[in-house]
């Protein structure tokens, strides 16, 4: 390789620069071109093509606040006049550092799916333990009682209970599957009804509000925008059966929340698993905090140690793809 | 059928009696034997062949001190003197109430089976719920206070974790299945090491003190008998991984529960999930209340709606297979 020859320049972390830096210099090497690393801390704006987000640069951001070490980045990011393409370590685009350089028209890639097995994961560990009884047992455990669950108030079978999950991208598939395997009815709400492994049925939107009355459990896994936006709201959450629950694990806006509230408080619904709110963090005063079998995460279910390497590993898979694509162009010296 | 011929007395509850009656009836017919069932409150103990202690009859009853209805039906069925056979809803034999009637000779059979899945769905859901984050959510939770896991505070991946099921019964194998399926690695420990479905490993009893450095979640699944009893020794907790977390699903005697207690306050083990305890109801004073990321439940992790229909089918297999071994010698008049 001739280092006289043109060079990509890649904005990383300098955790990722240290860890996966050779990984992604031979990536490029394959496609015939010559990385140049620039670590957030020393980075010249000019010099950089390509930007990578990464998980660890998330650290101390919340969704709507980006943290010191995101304001570092995109500082760089924002201020590169070359930048051709940001891959970003979230699962969605709808974070608000991204908006400057989408703005500009850079193409944005996420990390799309990344996510998907530990948030099924949770939401599945919410379903489960609700469903055999832990919301109950724990209140009693708070107050030291011994109080087993008998007659009428112990739980369902499990192969009794159906499973609504609204939007079969990665999360509600995973989250069909391990239900399924669980022994719960599953059904998924998609645009189009097309069958999907993991389960039982699947419906077109058109049919949600005939499937919802007879769902134990209705889980929201569907992207925000124009058209989910307040999709489960007060008129459809009282179509849900008494005693049903609900599961969030996608975004708060999509349902109203104030409606879900009341109908937890008044034990029309029978608990729910909420990670996600309109306003967060969920402010001090909601009573979302202390109603009984409301279980809240801190828009959190996606937290696993092995995130970090997820990401870059859906990075370098990208990275891959867009130097087949680019390289060619890419070799030829720039004006 | 001669109405004159021999019948067989059969002691069971009046809901058993009104729900599954005919069904019974039916079983004996076919094996040409005329069934007479007398419910609990009007029953003759003179005329009572064999006895079905139904999961109603086990209402209000605890491990150790058997409830009113309980008390009824084995006021007649030790008073019996004819009895032939006792088929019981529990899934053991160990309740004092079957004392009595193991003492005189009489055949016991137990609901084998029955709770294992109920059981080892609860099992899972502890080791799930803890092990993507709910012990900490929800103690959060508890304070008002939004605290996402951030960090090295997050949890481990679910595929990078392993396993331990002491006792490879039907509750331990399903537990293996479920944990299996949710991508943990799995370890079985029984008498003898022979490879077993939902699990990677098989190793014996000898392999034991080997295997507990190596895993993160130890689960007891294991009956109480003289060789079981204080298996997890405070030597054995002592060789368990910092941060393991410890699930005990069958007696709470297969464990030194102080030094157990110890391991858990001192944050050598990360958590458990307990539903079983050396004194039953757990005294009120117990520490175990309220250690963090220690889930209690009171004996009850089997609780579901569909337990006495399960328990049913169980009795109407063994009474079928009872028939076709005693219906001969039983059609004979008795002297």
């Amino acid at each position: 390789m001739n280092t006289a020859a043109p060079a990509l320049g890649l904005l990383l972390s300098a955790k990722v620069d240290r860890a996966h830096g050779p990984r992604l210099d031979a990536l490029a090497l394959d496609a015939g071109v010559r990385l140049r690393r620039h670590r957030v801390e020393d980075a010249d704006p000019a010099r950089i093509d390509v930007a990578f987000f990464s998980r660890d640069l998330y650290e101390g951001s919340s969704l709507r606040k980006p943290g010191p070490l995101s304001d570092a980045f995109f500082r760089v990011a924002d201020a590169a006049p070359g930048l051709r393409w940001l891959h970003v370590c979230s699962s969605g685009q709808d974070l608000p550092q991204y908006a400057h350089t989408l703005a500009r028209g850079v193409p944005v890639t996420a990390s799309t799916g990344v996510t998907a097995a530990p948030i099924a994961q949770t939401a599945v560990a919410a379903i489960l333990a609700q469903s055999r009884g832990f919301d109950r047992w724990l209140a009693s455990q708070a107050r030291r009682e011994w109080q087993p669950l008998t007659g009428d108030a112990r739980p369902r079978d499990l192969s009794s209970m159906h499973l609504l999950v609204l939007g079969a991208g990665a999360i509600g598939q995973e989250i069909g599957r391990l239900c399924s395997a669980l022994g719960l009815g599953t059904t998924a709400v998609r645009r189009h009804a097309e069958p999907l492994a993991g389960f039982d049925d699947v419906i077109g939107m058109a049919q949600l509000d005939d499937a919802l009355p007879h769902c134990d459990w209705l889980v929201l896994a569907l992207p925000l925008n124009a058209e989910t936006a307040g999709i489960i709201d007060a008129r459809r959450i009282a179509l849900l059966p008494r005693g049903a629950r609900i599961v969030n694990v996608a975004r708060g806006e999509l349902v109203d929340e104030i409606a879900l509230t009341d109908a937890l408080a008044a034990g029309r619904l029978a608990g729910a698993y909420l990670d996600t709110f309109t306003e967060e963090p969920l402010p001090q005063a909601s009573p979302l905090w202390s109603l009984p079998s409301v279980w809240i995460s801190p828009h959190n279910s996606a937290a696993s140690l092995g995130h970090e390497d997820r990401v870059v590993d859906c990075f370098a898979d990208e990275f891959q793809r867009w130097l087949t694509r680019h390289a060619t162009a890419f070799s030829t010296p720039k004006s």
